[in-house]
């Protein structure tokens, strides 16, 4: 069977302000209305034959993973949580170990979790052509066929041919300069290096297992090792801490004799930034794209996003980047917006979160959304899934006021239980144990207003927990 | 007695999205902390022998007028409400009506609320040159001495000197091209023409009766049957509304043979745009004017203002505007910010509200500020000044939770009558009739939760106002 797996473990920042270490570019709904992991997953889940996918993910992502599952409705191949970012070879190795406990004979699909792919039927023929050099027990990559001199990317020198679907990789070659990088779209015969593998799951594990011993060693202890929680599968942190950190490039294909590239011409893009996003997306009359609520006079080669409930209006500007959040605005140049990582790093430097967190936080049991905060209060959106729970929890410093929106919440406050209802509402006193719970079958919400001298996130002492945080 | 007016007519949207038709730019503390309007009264309260001023103003800026002068200490000689823009004859002849009935010497010193004066030893020379001229019966206008070429404004050309203090005014000359602007540069006899007058009151009104007779007319006759309320003088809406509509410069400047012109170089501005701002603005290195929470890299040139709990980060970009507020962000190149109007017009055009109002409304009682809506809620967050009474209301479709984040409420729902103090919160169902006052001595604070299928603003059934609304 040909198990999809999905890594998920970028956590970049080249999209700030939309991407955000808690919310990476996997995670946004770029172009359209799902996110790149969604459309990856649901790709995936097209191809004929496929099992349900298994994602590899940070800790910090589990929730939104699922629920980024559960919203396209698909069902889970596993959730694996890597316990410390090691790059792209143990975390296969990980999936590997997961698949052949399932299935030996599994066929592995590697898929970053944030590329653009907009031919899927090239995607899909590519796919069937790698199935079959996978069987022959070669490792293959996809090799993207260049449509102009990239020098920000590896290339592939194709090889001997193997039949109609494939080549024998000759080398793999570093990012090339611009001259070099011209040479290999002239010469045709050189591809960019996608990111993308197929092989069968015990052919990679022998061949990192030469290659790469300290990593397959280190993944089998972790996996061994791991426990599930929920619908998670957590790798052990201590074992899989020891593992080398190294592509799936340099620890195996670049070392074995066994690798193959299919090429493919499938409409890709890594949108590595946000021009590469504003090059891929469709533009209007006057070249540019504009998301949300856009206003523009005069204005030509834009990338603009609005926030939700808020506009944006442009005045005789050209080629710039406009992009917006709750929280922080970017105005770039469009030519400068490799250079987002140093307005990031400033922000690290001044201690502050923007690059961090969105105003919307994703929580075990749902989310909330700091809607306003003043002297004395902070409003705050909260949503409880089905079935979910927060914490049993005491606020020293603060008093909770919360108005049910939809929905009916279960409250816990002191030694009641009882139940909130849509447009009613209900006051924790400073220093009352109290819960909230949704025991229906449809999402609660809610506006809570917090009241008191100190509102800090920190003000919060849990007694009990059904996610183990307390 | 000296008498300062202050004319506070102006609606300009050019300063959009900072400046909007229910806030314009007079009521904005564009440099500093201090709004125009009061930087303007603090200037003229601040000159020898001053009297408390008079502004004339539009209704509906009434209850931002009262606040902004009550948030600088100062009492009023009089608000005068406009029902109607007339220009600023007929304004001035309000004022002086106004004033005759206090003082039959008065002198005024007419002054427009959105002008910036940095030299304010240098305006107070100038305004003790034109109180001699004035008591000499002259109209005295105020000529700037230019300091670059510009094509914007009218000039003065002067005459006969009138012994230290100024000149006759030669005549007046409507703006200039680029050639004419230089040669009067060169010249050094032309003046801008600043809009600000002083003169006897009782000389203003002898000679709009003899140049402009139906102005004259027509104020007399709206002054006579204005009412007062609260602290506002409401001007006859009919009596007034029939005055032809002309500047103080047409109606009278020009015709009378009293006309004077004292020069003055007080570093004065009328901020016309969001480029004249960053003119006059203090700078960094880079030349950039930022004010609130703004990062920068590599970036140049730029006025960028931030909006509260909001930050903007620049990338690369040179010679732009960018203003942010909590529903609008505007990003325009520095050189075309006089088109914005071109964009409110593309506004008004679409039936938006965004040029009209800011999110953050002015009432009689205080003000509100919807600090989020979705689905089935809204959050406002409510000031009631202290002493001041929503009216007597019923909502067909929703319900209201408050939450009193500081100060007393005294809460009116059905039959009863009770107190909410800080932490505290209360529940007004659908349909109940009910009001918020604050009875205390300090503003009540609180935030609204609203919820329910429709929140439209025009839900609202008015049982009992004392601002008359019912």
């Amino acid at each position: 069977m040909l198990h999809p797996v999905v890594l998920s473990g970028g956590s970049g920042t080249r999209l700030w302000p939309l991407s955000r270490q808690n919310q990476p570019k996997q995670f946004l709904a770029l172009i359209g209305e799902r996110s790149l992991y969604q459309e990856t997953v649901l790709r995936a889940s097209r191809l004929p034959g496929a099992a349900a996918p298994v994602t590899v993910c940070a800790d910090d992502h589990r929730f939104m993973v699922g629920e980024q599952l559960a919203a396209v409705g698909l069902s889970s191949g596993g959730i694996l949580l890597e316990p410390a970012a090691r790059n792209t070879a143990p975390a296969i190795a990980l999936a590997a170990l997961h698949l052949l406990a399932r299935d030996p004979e599994a066929l592995m699909l590697v898929l970053p979790a944030d590329h653009l792919i907009e031919d899927e039927a090239a995607f899909r023929d590519a796919v069937a052509g790698a199935m079959t050099l996978a069987s022959e027990n070669f490792l293959v990559t996809f090799g993207i066929r260049p449509d102009y001199a990239e020098t920000g990317y590896g290339y592939i020198r194709r090889g001997t041919p193997l039949g109609d679907a494939g080549f024998e990789v000759e080398r793999f070659v570093e990012k090339p300069d611009r001259e070099t990088a011209e040479a290999y779209l002239e010469d045709g015969g050189y591809w960019w290096n996608s990111g993308m593998f197929l092989f069968r799951a015990a052919r990679y594990l022998e061949e990192l297992e030469r290659h790469a011993p300290a990593i397959a060693r280190a993944a089998r202890e972790a996996h061994a090792n791991a426990r599930s929680d929920l619908d998670f599968t957590r790798i052990d942190r201590d074992a899989f801490a020891a593992s080398p950190s190294d592509s799936i490039d340099y620890a195996v294909m670049e070392k074995t004799d066994r690798a193959a590239v299919v090429p493919v011409s499938c409409g890709w893009s890594d949108i590595g930034s946000w021009s590469a996003l504003w090059s891929v997306a469709e533009r209007d009359g006057d070249d540019n794209r504009h998301d949300g609520d856009v206003i523009s006079v005069d204005s030509r080669g834009n990338l603009v996003r609005a926030a939700e409930r808020r506009m944006i209006a442009t005045l005789g500007v050209e080629d710039l980047v406009i992009v917006d959040t709750p929280d922080a605005t970017l105005v770039a140049r469009k030519d400068r917006v490799q250079d987002v990582k140093t307005l990031v790093d400033r922000m690290k430097a001044d201690g502050r979160t923007e690059h961090l967190v969105h105003r919307k936080v994703y929580r075990p049991w749902g989310s909330y959304d700091s809607l306003a905060v003043g002297p004395r209060f902070q409003v705050k959106r909260i949503v409880v899934n089905p079935g979910a729970a927060l914490s049993l929890q005491r606020h020293a410093h603060r008093a909770e006021h919360w108005v049910v929106v939809s929905g009916v919440a279960e409250v816990t406050c002191g030694d009641r239980v009882y139940e909130v209802a849509e447009n009613e509402s209900t006051f924790i006193p400073r220093g009352s144990v109290h819960r909230l719970r949704n025991c229906g079958k449809t999402p609660v919400e809610l506006i809570e207003v917090q009241s008191g001298g100190y509102l800090g996130e920190d003000d919060i002492e849990r007694l009990e927990d059904v996610y183990g945080r307390s």
